[in-house]
């Protein structure tokens, strides 16, 4: 077993699919969930995975108020619009000289951490993967899985490939995860938003999966204006990404099994929708440096009125 | 009786309505119906509205194949989508000296229909009125009844005040409708999109009202960005709106009855939507005057996607 412990906060399909190759590659993994962790101490942790299913079980669970001891790396998987909730509680979780790793899409959150941890090694890291929570303490990996990780900075220079960094690379290597790691952690959240600003909003809009999207004429069209606007928004801001990420994504997500994004099943589970996080964010970011992105401010607000008759009931 | 004649091409709320008030008022109406014409033949027209219901029966209808006699104003209310199938068989409608309105929302179908009516005077009509059919042979009028007409003219001058203008809208006033001549065709074209390019669009994204989309911040954010990029694109075509038109629509439509556009019943019905007459002839005027409308792109394209989806049996 490798003496690195790491904490898993947020079981859901993220931390629950990566966290459990961890403890499949011997890692000692604590884990901290709200509503779940009665069904987690009880049932274990189910992963089906093209690479092979995995049931965990004897898990090492910390509910509501229970703090876990510290460990090497926390990372934070729980949806984007609990950033801000979770954060308070993260410092004890840290062992000294440890880090924070969040593992989620969007930008920002790692600025939120920031505020409740200082002096803590705060990191972002993008999981390019295709896999959602079917139910308590279930996963179903689909396609894909690839984490990139970059260390967040105060003000979002650069940091170079930092120790932590390559520490967290070098143990999702060994877990078997295909992982690379960023000098600039805002690069690879922009290059991330590529795929998710036009997917994750018009999966919601237009009840539609990937596979829809990118082969119908005027949804790919609507999805390549998308990316183009965050392409640019990413170059005006000083930190673009490579010149052929839009092709790159539009092959990937058509070889992609077909696929309803993580907005989609927040829509349909009537959760709050990652809006702040996947598109307000990046907007002030665009804007702050005079890049214009018109689509996707009208995606924005029509998914915010998606967003706010849905979890008001009436969703027709 | 008055001595002018009538023909109504198309019995749906709009053909419906005025040509019922027509024929309150005196005037004789010949009646041009595809699948109704033996319903209205049978059972006449209802118009239930606020203004007072409507029960004419002995309609003298015209059903496929058959031809009225001439009469001096041809009245063309079928959907945009059908104006080339109904534009060749037109000619022997109109009586020498007469002219055909077209009663329809957004551009172009003046230019389809002289293109099978050359030598013919063809007016345009905007219709601002909240009125659906509700089955065959039934119209019911919610709320407002007003009708603005101008003269076609190939190159889109204006064409000042006609006699042709002049005389359907004294006709249309002494059927106690409000209507008023307009120098400039298309402006009035112009002026009628502000509204039809974010309502009809938008309550078929959304699955909206009108009372929501314009109370809702964002939706209301979203009509006022379409508005303004069709008054910009007005300006830039040398058509320009009134200067509060953005201002009065919004008025009226919080002033109106929960209403849903022409666009959802059509969607809901499964018929094509008028995205070639409402979105893709007004953006190619625009485009052709250097004026951008990204929004209204971005409403188009995923107008398209639900369209196509829609008529292939697959509405999720």
């Amino acid at each position: 077993m490798s003496e690195r412990t790491y904490t898993v906060v947020g079981v859901g399909a993220v931390g629950g699919y990566y966290g459990a190759r961890l403890v499949e590659a011997g890692f000692q993994v604590h884990w901290v969930a709200r509503s779940e962790a009665d069904h987690l101490r009880r049932n274990g942790l189910r992963i089906r995975s093209p690479r092979g299913d995995l049931h965990l079980e004897d898990l090492d669970v910390y509910g509501p108020g229970e703090v876990p001891p510290p460990s090497d790396v926390v990372v934070v998987a729980t949806k984007a619009t609990a950033t801000a909730s979770v954060a308070p509680l993260l410092a004890p979780m840290v062992a000294p000289g440890g880090a924070v790793a969040l593992f989620q899409n969007g930008m920002g959150g790692e600025d939120v951490l920031a505020e409740s941890l200082r002096g803590v090694t705060i990191l972002g890291a993008m999981s390019f993967i295709c896999a959602s929570r079917t139910g308590p303490g279930e996963v179903f990996h689909a396609d894909y899985e690839r984490v990139t990780v970059g260390e967040w900075t105060p003000d979002g220079t650069p940091s170079g490939m930092t120790p932590a960094v390559t520490a967290l690379v070098e143990d999702l290597s060994a877990a078997s995860i295909p992982a690379a790691a960023l000098d600039d952690l805002l690069a690879g959240r922009w290059q991330k938003l590529v795929w998710n600003v036009p997917f994750n909003g018009l999966a919601v809009l237009l009840g539609a999966r990937t596979d829809e999207l990118v082969s119908d004429t005027s949804a790919r069209r609507l999805v390549v204006r998308l990316m183009e606007e965050v392409v640019a928004a990413a170059e005006a801001t000083g930190h673009p990404t490579p010149p052929d990420v839009v092709d790159k994504m539009l092959a990937n997500t058509e070889a992609m099994v077909p696929y309803a994004p993580s907005m989609v099943l927040d829509h349909e589970a009537g959760r709050p929708l990652e809006l702040e996080a996947i598109y307000e964010v990046p907007l002030a970011a665009a804007a702050a440096a005079g890049a214009s992105m018109p689509a996707t401010e009208v995606l924005l607000d029509s998914l915010r009125f998606i967003d706010r008759r849905n979890r008001a009931g009436d969703d027709r």
